[in-house]
């Protein structure tokens, strides 16, 4: 890049920033950030975002579930699109760069496709995805599985905290629930070149390797239970060593082979697998009782289903074993399973090489929290560039990311977009 | 024994299983066992049982904290007492045996002695302690630290759920708090013989080993303190293995550890030594969140206090390691601390004998539970004769005894009396 272009990025990435902290001013909440699905600050919001985009040059319309979409039309015959885009939803008391972030850069991408006056042989969608999070209606990915054409008509039905349905909510936005149910938000493939997304890390990795950004691999699979080992209560006093079924020491017994099975899995075949005990419950739960029962829910991933069944099947195995061995109980209930989605390898390529320019470095990782792109890889090619996370800090108020980085991400996206206009022109 | 003798103690043992079956009725609840202190309850029982030990030839008479206490009088001059006794009180939803038989048993013994014309160089004592589970007012052993001249005095002050003091809830019992605050329950060491008490064992030992009854060796020591673990919370899909401060497996390390210790500490010197963890909490506590902070609590035992300490140093030891290891952060709260009490060894012999007579065996085990012999032991050398617990089971509506069991301990305590009778006249 020339030095203007070079000052027009910093420029244009530092108003990233600045405009993610704008809308999280837009919120419900009078002491941290929420915005959620259909509310009047998801209208706020995409009112805002929507006059951004038109300063940017861009032709602006809401789609039938309520997600944000600018373009900057390609006079190209016969012009397929390619979207960048993330969410603009957030949890409650949210950090302001979760989604918002990845929304902010695609229309400064556009932004400087449009100063530079840049010829796209191909439309440049920008899109906010109205709900990613699912923190209003308790599912998740929305906004980006409507586009997948997996919008759950069921999903109407679905009632929020105040018991206020999906259905009532899309009226009072003022969409047509009848047009979402009827998949009126889905995109063909075939006119799609694929899907960009730029985002905050939300881990400690490229924090770890002082590395600004990171292209994503694949996004990982993961599979969640809740597991019950059931031994014999009894008198923490007057129960000797050799005459107890402590659920608990059987529970501890499987945590550290968990932790031991992660460990040596991703040493093994670096596929980024994790595993994770986040809660514990011994009942009764009492000092001087030892514990009949102890409950605990388990959370496993990787960025390859293969490595996360394998994954799988050792710590189920392990579970068998030490009940076995305690002649305890074990019930075990899968609650949750997602395959992994393999980012495409041309956009990996891509990113990878604007990364090495930008920044000499092109670190590749696997992401393992969920993302938009999971559901989009159903309809089109999918990438990602992940932006470091200072303390791996997301879904926070803590939240942050540092300047100098999201100007490299900018500048990269920029630079992605700039070689992908000239391969499909040549 | 004769015939005779042997007749009487099956028809005495079978009374004081039945009387258990009858104060059972006597209850604060609709639906299960519960007689706290100082309750219209406790002042029914008191008086069946002090109208049961009138008719088994007794004085009776309630003392300044509430016990209830009968005597069969001894005709020699400047006499001495031996005590037989347990507590009346429960915790809620009870078995029917915990305490109870233990006075019950005493009183049988006594009308056995009466029965029998048994000539006695001591006033057989048998007291019934007003509050050994401390389920009102959440502090134990009140009936025998006032025998023990410990009655604190600050107690007067403590509240029950309902807010009404202890001091008034004498008054209204029928007490003076002044009395019981000046320790007017308290014996002198000099007037003493010794304190025996017939407990269910509240554990499974016995019946592994297929033992009707055993006599207490120690009461164990016991020392407990809640733990807290320090990492860092962190995204379950997103922070690799090797970038975790998981409290979580920290503990899981820990309870297994302290698991191992105890069964080597009571395999390798035999002092009854136990560790329990019996609660656990991680924060925040979500099945995709890594556990920053996980507190759990820690129950340890031993008969001997050299192996008690050398066991609680062993476990501390083990969580600085383990803490040191993974870099994280150790809270250790002492809660609880209580030294081992030894029974006294003539009374451990006395019993022995008894039992090998009766039931071929003479079974040592230590108790792993406190009981009111603890505070007793203070003033007078104490023994305690146990009794198999079906299941192992106390504290619950299911707690049992078995017919034999019952009678054999009427049968050990009787004629552990008629030894003693002959050995303080010779």
């Amino acid at each position: 890049m020339d030095d203007l272009s070079t000052q027009l990025v910093s420029q244009y990435g530092l108003r990233a920033i600045e405009r993610c902290y704008q809308l999280s001013q837009i919120s419900e909440l009078d002491d941290g950030i929420l915005r959620q699905y259909l509310t009047p600050e998801h209208q706020a919001c995409n009112q805002q975002v929507a006059k951004w985009m038109s300063e940017a040059g861009m032709e602006t319309w809401q789609d039938a579930v309520g997600n944000q979409w600018g373009r900057l039309t390609s006079t190209s015959p016969n012009a397929k699109r390619l979207i960048i885009g993330s969410h603009l939803d957030t949890v409650p008391y949210a950090g302001a760069y979760d989604g918002i972030l990845g929304v902010m850069l695609g229309i400064e991408v556009a932004a400087l496709a449009q100063q530079n006056k840049l010829s796209l042989p191909f439309h440049l969608d920008i899109v906010g995805f109205c709900d990613e999070e699912g923190t209003r209606f308790a599912t998740t990915l929305i906004g980006s599985k409507a586009l997948a054409g997996q919008f759950d008509p069921e999903w109407l039905a679905l009632e929020d905290r105040k018991g206020i349905s999906m259905r009532q909510a899309m009226v009072d936005f003022g969409l047509d629930p009848k047009l979402a149910a009827e998949q009126g938000a889905a995109l063909s493939s075939e006119e799609l070149l694929g899907y960009w997304e730029a985002h905050i890390e939300q881990g400690p990795v490229l924090e770890a390797q002082q590395q600004p950004l990171g292209v994503v691999s694949a996004i990982a699979g993961a599979k969640r239970a809740v597991i019950e080992f059931i031994g014999q209560a009894g008198h923490a006093g007057t129960t000797p060593m050799n005459l107890r079924q402590d659920s608990l020491t059987a529970a501890a017994e499987f945590t550290l082979a968990v932790e031991k099975l992660a460990i040596s899995a991703a040493q093994s075949s670096q596929q980024g697998q994790v595993a994770t005990i986040g809660s514990i419950a011994a009942k009764p739960g009492a000092t001087n009782v030892i514990a009949g029962v102890t409950e605990l829910s388990i959370d496993i991933r990787a960025q390859e289903d293969g490595a996360l069944a394998r994954l799988v099947t050792d710590i189920e195995q392990a579970a068998s074993a030490i009940t076995e061995k305690r002649q305890l109980t074990l019930n075990w209930q899968w609650t949750h399973a997602a395959p992994a989605v393999q980012c495409d390898s041309q956009i990996i390529q891509l990113f990878a090489k604007a990364c090495k320019q930008v920044t000499d470095y092109a670190t590749v990782l696997p992401s393992g929290a969920g993302h938009d792109a999971m559901a989009i890889a159903n309809i089109c090619p999918v990438g990602m560039l992940f932006i470091r996370s200072p303390g791996g800090i997301s879904h926070h108020p803590d939240e942050a990311v540092i300047d100098g980085d999201v100007i490299n991400a900018l500048a990269v996206l920029y630079q992605s977009l700039n070689t992908k206009a000239l391969n499909v022109f040549s």
